[in-house]
């Protein structure tokens, strides 16, 4: 219980949330602007959505699907079509009704009375509608299916709580539709990409997650089932990192897509929606970080490596440099998730003791300390971010370089086995009302934990402890697979069930 | 004057407004969306903006930017701050009043009256204002400078007549933004990134370029300087397809980003934009066309190569698509323009004479048909989309493999010089009023040329002779740079004057 002084305040202990903002801002990631609730993405939360993209985009190629863009606005008479879907967005979306500005008289600007549009038009909170109104024309026999698209873009639903990267008014995502012949073959679309999800979020954000099936509440507006991952954050809290919707037949019998089948029937094609957004930016902060700042996984850092030049006097300068330039150079050359290896070398003006915690506070996973000692030794200083930030051990460049891949890796592995490790030291087996009700008796931003429960997901089941849930304020996670085939006693109901649920506080 | 059928009717003589629509329709690029002036970008349009972004993006990187994301929402209030600017935007732009919508009581959606915005927003045109509005914040000192910015986004001018890329109310671009300490420095960015504009339109799209400077009637709202790059397209018009503006302190003292500079005086900085669009798959479509179709440089091909298995009789299925899945794969191994060559096999249940009209309406550069005989002889069927489609030649696999790369090299070359004998012979220097007016006498939709005259450049003689360009409708598109010095006589006022322009019918 020594008190040790840290980059971030307050610690993640004092105070969660606003550790998370300091992180942010200390990392340089992002910030408020002036328009409410939405956020300025910086370069370096950019860049990381920039490696996150290029990762989930080539698998969403690699599984078949093409990139598209559809407009921005919706025209209202598309939203009123899916009652569900209207319901569920129509409370929180910005509509665009005039095309024009004029002066107001008083040296500023209003909406042009004379530039109202017919009808209202809403800026797409998701593209749903419009994509299957597309598709209706798109469609007439099942030889014009599958269609499997994709696009990257910004969305918008107006929130009133918001919190960068978690919850913002506007926000960039992809969404993916797709349309089919069979139910089978939908259902195992959504079920593929759910699986995609899965492996960039394990295997490039180094965040464990649960894959499951959300319950009747919880479903996407307008879908027959959605899946999900989840994740645990460092408070104990499920963040939702990816969704993938089977939508049945709703969203085709609302916009008309329909085809001619193998059978020679005319038949409602089966749809499928699935979305991951630059919320995965704060699951992978609140995963990994710690009270020193952001902590990257090296896989989707954008800076993998940072040397950093240590110039003690002017008349050894140019040595260093150059020195720290042949070193980015060769391991340049290396290939490390086959790619080769991002290096940068820290050229500020700032002192060593800044840049070493510029990088440190940015999550670099590895940093390489050069001045004239280490040239002159060829014991160069490396210190890892997943390690304490003072704990440095000496290499040889020679062994450096031999050994850089695999210790990337192993950051890579390391981190991921913490954050698994966590996630699984706070997960708990409730089998009783009572127990539920003591783990979520505390404060909401104290620790918090996941419980695993055996439930009946019936809707009548889940609307019924609605407002229990409400009052824990907790939430239905998914019905984790792989726990589905045990039988118990749904705490709630007394019901024998064979489902398990996964019960949290989330974002 | 033989009559030629031809894939695409009409022909570019015949109405080249119908034939670009068509074009755009057979290739399967865009289509119209329900949401006036909004348009749909399909797979293979969307292919050719990922190339496009990705060799654009490198060159932006590569000479310091990075990217960001800044909001989609300009408030009002910020619009106002610029006056040309507001008064260049304000006329054609989708604003925000609401952020809800409820029921109208008649079975439909209307704005929530009880959730009208206390300041309308408006969908940004383009980002100055808000970027502007951020600068403003980042930069205390010149130790704060410079700063280099790029976001790749959506943007909406409500327009009231729309065409496919040329002209919609939506459209993708780019938009980079930098704050510099000194005006020599913003100006050497501005040229820079200009340079970047001719790179990408010569080198990757093979798009011949007239690099000038805006006359003041045609510079972008609130800029001191717009510098331009001009393509010409086959109907003679002219079209801009990239700018980069000088804003000098406009934007500067507007959004008050000022800084303490080396001489210790508190001094607003100079700032500059530059933006690229989807604009550029229009330029592309008009410059390299034919009647037959989309025709496609090599560089930014989605596909560089199409495979066509050609089966007559079902028991060779089998060998044929063995032998087009090897040679694909020994095709990818190797490199041209730095990457590896793009093939694509046409697995369709077409038949032969469709897959090969399909590939040449979508422009792929070079397609190989591949039968039994093809293999057996080992004599390749391999032709051009920059030659006639029905010009074959045969080639052993060995020699074709070996001599690909330097083919679509050629094809490169090919397409750009073809352009440029177009563009250097339909531009014609005039020297007097009388020729200006005979060049531009006739139907604006018959075949236009450009005009390169001498031209008093001052903002007066510009005003005086705006109603007669009118007239003639035409615009300046630029005072080309390499023209300047030598000394002539104004085609309009008869002043002595360095400068020439170029005049022409537009986009």
């Amino acid at each position: 219980m020594t008190s040790q002084k840290t980059a971030i305040n307050p610690t993640r202990e004092q105070d969660f949330a606003q550790w998370y903002q300091e992180v942010i801002s200390v990392a340089d990631l992002a910030e408020h602007s002036a328009v409410r609730g939405c956020m300025i993405i910086k370069p370096w939360g950019y860049a990381l959505w920039e490696n996150i993209q290029k990762s989930l985009d080539k698998m969403i190629k690699e599984t078949g699907h093409q990139n598209v863009y559809f407009p921005l606005l919706i025209p209202l008479s598309f939203l009123e079509k899916e009652a569900k879907h209207v319901e569920g967005f129509a409370k929180e979306c910005a509509v665009v009704t005039h095309h024009r500005l004029e002066s107001n008289g008083k040296g500023g600007l209003m909406p042009s009375p004379d530039a109202q549009l017919a009808e209202p038009m809403i800026i797409r909170p998701t593209s749903e509608t419009i994509i299957g109104q597309a598709m209706s024309k798109w469609v007439q026999s099942y030889n014009d299916l599958p269609i499997l698209i994709n696009q990257w873009c910004n969305v918008m639903r107006w929130e009133m709580r918001t919190r960068l990267f978690i919850r913002t008014s506007e926000f960039l995502w992809q969404e993916g539709h797709t349309a089919h012949e069979t139910q089978d073959e939908a259902v195992n679309e959504t079920l593929m990409m759910l699986d995609v999800y899965e492996k960039l979020a394990q295997d490039y954000l180094a965040i464990p997650v649960i894959k499951g099936e959300k319950t009747p509440s919880e479903r996407f507006p307008g879908a027959v089932d959605t899946y999900c991952i989840e994740a645990m954050m460092q408070d104990g809290k499920a963040l939702q990192a990816g969704t993938s919707h089977f939508l049945g037949q709703n969203f085709s019998s609302a916009y008309d897509i329909k085809c001619m089948n193998r059978q020679q029937q005319m038949t409602h094609v089966f749809t499928t929606s699935w979305g991951s957004s630059t919320r995965l930016i704060g699951a992978l902060i609140m995963t990994h970080s710690d009270d020193d700042g952001l902590v990257l996984p090296p896989r989707i850092a954008p800076e993998q490596i940072i040397i950093i030049p240590v110039v003690m006097k002017e008349e050894d300068r140019k040595l260093i440099e150059e020195y720290c330039q042949s070193l980015a150079q060769d391991l340049r050359k290396i290939a490390c998730f086959d790619e080769s290896i991002r290096v940068g070398i820290d050229k500020t003006a700032r002192r060593a003791g800044e840049k070493f915690w510029g990088a440190v506070k940015k999550g670099i996973p590895v940093r390489i300390e050069v001045g004239k000692r280490e040239i002159e030794n060829d014991a160069l200083s490396l210190s890892r971010r997943d390690k304490p930030a003072k704990e440095k051990t000496t290499q040889n460049r020679q062994t450096l370089l031999e050994k850089m891949s695999a210790l990337l890796v192993e950051i890579q592995q390391q981190l991921f086995q913490r954050a698994l490790d966590f996630q699984q030291a706070h997960t708990r087996r409730v089998t009783t009302l009572a127990e539920l009700k003591a783990v979520f008796s505390g404060d909401e931003n104290a620790r918090n934990e996941f419980v695993l429960a055996h439930f009946d997901p019936s809707a009548e089941n889940e609307a019924a402890i609605l407002p229990l849930l409400k009052e824990l304020k907790i939430t239905t996670r998914c019905l984790p697979f792989g726990y589905q085939d045990e039988e118990g006693v749904c705490i709630f109901s007394g019901n024998k069930t064979c489902h398990q649920v996964i019960l949290a506080r989330a974002y």
